[in-house]
């Protein structure tokens, strides 16, 4: 089993009501990689500048995350800047600067292209697109994307909507890719389009599962505060996607839904501190007992 | 098994993007009383003018709703009127004419006090506890509250967490009065004050349950519309309290996550038409189906 992301990695300057932080490791391949690396092997493809630091590499390799596919281009990392207001509902972006991502175009080693599952972490549809032609046949196809792409490139979006068995994306980015203010709605009519399934994270207010059928619904873990939700999302898949690789590529009820709840946990480590601070301290032990805890308060007893 | 209820009695006017309505059936005490017909026997305590029409008063004794708590006093009835933007998020106020509301003082018949449960709806916390004192040892109080108390009338209010099991507010109502902006530390906090358990209802994303140790997620019922959530609020404290009383006002987890399910049942009928124009029209059978649903969403399969 192994899963190969494409995605950015990045140094983030961010701002919290309760601190910050300047140059963090970041980037949704980061995220991703290192949440799914409980679960799964994982191969990332990327790039950064040469004025990367190699401790951050460091931080990947401890978790055995292959790293033969991140490009190191001349120039500078990408690098991006924002803040957060008190209610940590939005990011706010200061500055971002592509740097050697502008130029990124995504270049699988040969002993990735045989991996069984891929996931397309938020970068422009049609170089997801074009990760999709260097792969073969694997079981297992996640995506997420966002509101620049949904603005520009609505059409490579759906495209890959009908190659891909999950699309991944929040509340607002369903509402504005389907034109539908009801989430329901929303989720029903992407489904539609292709994906097997939608994945709608709403943050505070968890997840909700759209297959052709059903929603399902999970919580979001009841954490009494957020520090930085920056990464969240792309933690969240991790966990999602590295626990469905782990599991066969199956995508039986059963097993999605514990999926959820594996993203939403890994996800709950993330919020607390800044970049993969808290993460990097997470023990199997601790996502144990938080997976049980969310299992608690999404399950009704029964009468 | 009888529950008491004592709240407004209305005539609204509402406009939203899909509608609207002059002086319809509304009021707390009437989506309640409605609501928890369904599980319950139900004694309602409030006042109207003289100007009430009596079709009205017929649609709730149809349901063996007791009115013989009704006052009928010199005057107009208490008349709101107002419109929800696209969204339907939030309630704006055009008017209000409290007319014979402004003087209302609960008063029980003899035959209401030994009731065993008793749903204090939104009015004035004072005369929510003035009726507490009308009543002979319930097994159950339970309340609700809204943002003009909180801002004028916090003391009380904390006065009457003190003498009841369970508050229901909304996610607004909730950080409003825990000065939290992070719900999971708002509704530990309100519980601490008194209440055994505290209800926060988040609209569209379900509602949480706060007991001493615990927080439960229950998912909103996945409608694909909303028409007009007038009303969602007390139907669903209805369906939740009308449920509890019927199992003989027990508070285990089985009983309370159910409830939850019943009351978020009852609410996902009432937003789908002005007034009760949709609950008038609910079956037994509607509400099994639409449980059964709210089940699958929310209970993972197991592995």
């Amino acid at each position: 089993m192994s899963i190969v992301v494409v995605g950015s990695v990045a140094l983030d300057s961010v701002k919290t009501p309760f601190g910050e932080r300047t140059e963090a490791l970041g980037g949704s391949a980061v995220y991703f990689s290192y949440s799914s690396s409980f679960f799964s092997n994982v191969k990332l493809v990327g790039v950064v500048g040469q004025d990367f630091p190699s401790k951050n590499l460091d931080l990947l390799r401890r978790r055995k995350i292959d790293l033969e596919g991140l490009q190191v281009a001349p120039g500078d990392t990408f690098r991006w800047s924002g803040f957060y207001e008190y209610d940590l509902n939005e990011a706010k972006t200061l500055d971002t600067r592509l740097n050697v991502f502008e130029k990124f175009s995504p270049n699988l080693p040969e002993s990735y292209r045989s991996a069984d599952c891929v996931f397309l972490a938020n970068i422009d549809p049609d170089l997801q697109m074009r990760v999709l032609r260097q792969v073969r046949r694997p079981k297992l196809i996640a995506a997420d994307t966002m509101n620049l792409w949904i603005s520009t490139k609505k059409e490579s979006l759906k495209a890959l909507c009908r190659e891909i068995d999950i699309l991944i994306l929040n509340d607002g980015e369903a509402r504005q890719l389907s034109g539908k203010a009801s989430l329901i709605q929303a989720g029903r009519l992407i489904q539609s389009w292709g994906p097997k399934f939608v994945v709608v994270k709403k943050g505070e207010h968890g997840v909700l599962l759209f297959s052709k059928k059903n929603v399902f619904s999970a919580p979001a873990y009841p954490l009494e505060e957020v520090f930085d939700p920056t990464g969240a999302g792309d933690t969240f898949a991790g966990g999602f996607v590295g626990y469905l690789n782990k599991r066969g590529n199956r995508l039986d009820e059963a097993t999605l839904h514990q999926a959820l709840f594996y993203g939403t946990v890994m996800a709950s480590f993330t919020v607390e501190r800044f970049s993969l601070e808290r993460l990097l301290t997470v023990r199997n032990g601790d996502i144990v007992r938080r997976l049980a805890l969310l299992h608690r308060m999404s399950r009704p007893s029964r009468i």
